[in-house]
């Protein structure tokens, strides 16, 4: 299809398209003639990726480039191409909190929080590489817990990492009888990145409901409270 | 302690601790004479907050400012504080997505997943108030899902549901026992705000470490990789 149709089907707009093109999101169609190029099916894939990425997940151009290349580029196993996607976004970690009011600075506890992780990650069985970025998110996130007073070690986290353990066989599970290698590519992605914003709604809603079910139960104790059914 | 010792007690630069009282996030300190204000333990609590706040979270100081006038001045039960935290983020959400490259746009199939959302709030007896941020984030992210070809309707999410109803468990039994309102209203943001971060690293974590075992299960039924013990 050309461009014009392109931009209709996909509902985005032909100068961003063609800035997307510019800045490496989309490879650029097939030439036609000088001017007429032509875009198919896996322009139209990569697309709507690119805009789910930054759309949905707030990416940069720069991070939501590096996810798609790992993802558009790899033809190997999916253990491989899952550290590929969850490495590239230690580049996205980077970008993002660049754009935050201060960037998270290593906090004094890092360290000593990092040796907690390590021990989750033995407790739990988990082998993962040294460098994977989450190591070094979960041993921020800890220390800045215990700065603010939570009493948080790697002992009150197991009941969570038994619960992510769940939540990540049910992950791989979706990625089973997927043969395709850009098909299976494309869903690791939406595994990872893309269910994330999903799974902390989820949360916020279930802590909404326990909340709303704990305070009526306190409340129908309170006998002044009930009335004849 | 005058504002010298507040900012060595805190790490935290004088006229950063200048700039947060003059944007709000911070209240001024006690007046001794025109120049001198005390700082208290207080200003500390506060203080340590709105680091974690804009510095592991990556709000902007505009939405740590909603979050933190919510906690402090709160008195009320934990319910209607939960959700008054939870409603401010909704602010933080919006704040969040303008500082990306594209701010996120209603997709076309969000009201459809509206739906599903709403039956899956159902199914799982979740009461939850029709105007929570959550149920839009999340009916974004499955329509979302969507689009990109993922088979995602409120079935396939209700194991996802049923692991973030123990979460969520586990996230109210930490408030337990804790009778002063303050430091409550402060736990409540740590285990709204502050521990998903913990809970994202925790998934990626156990996502490698599923890909791993399953990635050497696969190996060591391959005979000719056996090694002898």
């Amino acid at each position: 299809m050309l461009i014009s149709e392109f931009s209709r089907r996909s509902g985005v707009s032909i100068p961003t398209i063609k800035y997307y093109v510019r800045q490496g999101l989309l490879e650029p169609g097939r030439a036609m003639t000088a001017k007429r190029f032509e875009y198919g099916e896996r322009h139209m894939r990569r697309l709507r990726l690119v805009r789910a990425l930054i759309g949905v997940r707030g990416l940069s151009v720069r991070a939501a480039r590096d996810v798609v290349e790992t993802v558009f580029q790899h033809r190997g196993d999916i253990h491989e191409m899952l550290g590929l996607v969850l490495g590239a976004h230690r580049e996205t970690a980077a970008v993002e909190s660049a754009g935050a009011a201060e960037p998270a600075a290593p906090a004094a506890g890092d360290q000593e929080a990092a040796a907690e992780v390590t021990a989750l990650l033995e407790r739990m069985g988990w082998r993962v590489g040294e460098n994977s970025p989450a190591r070094e998110a979960l041993a921020h996130a800890l220390s800045t817990l215990r700065s603010l007073g939570a009493e948080a070690d790697w002992r009150t986290l197991m009941p969570y990492a038994e619960l992510a353990q769940r939540t990540a066989a049910l992950d791989l599970d979706g990625l089973r009888g997927v043969d395709d290698p850009l098909e299976r590519a494309e869903r690791a992605v939406l595994l990872t990145l893309m269910l994330e914003p999903a799974l902390l709604a989820l949360r916020r809603l279930a802590q909404e409901g326990e909340s709303a079910r704990r305070h009526s139960a306190a409340r129908e104790s309170e006998p002044a409270r009930q009335h004849a059914a």
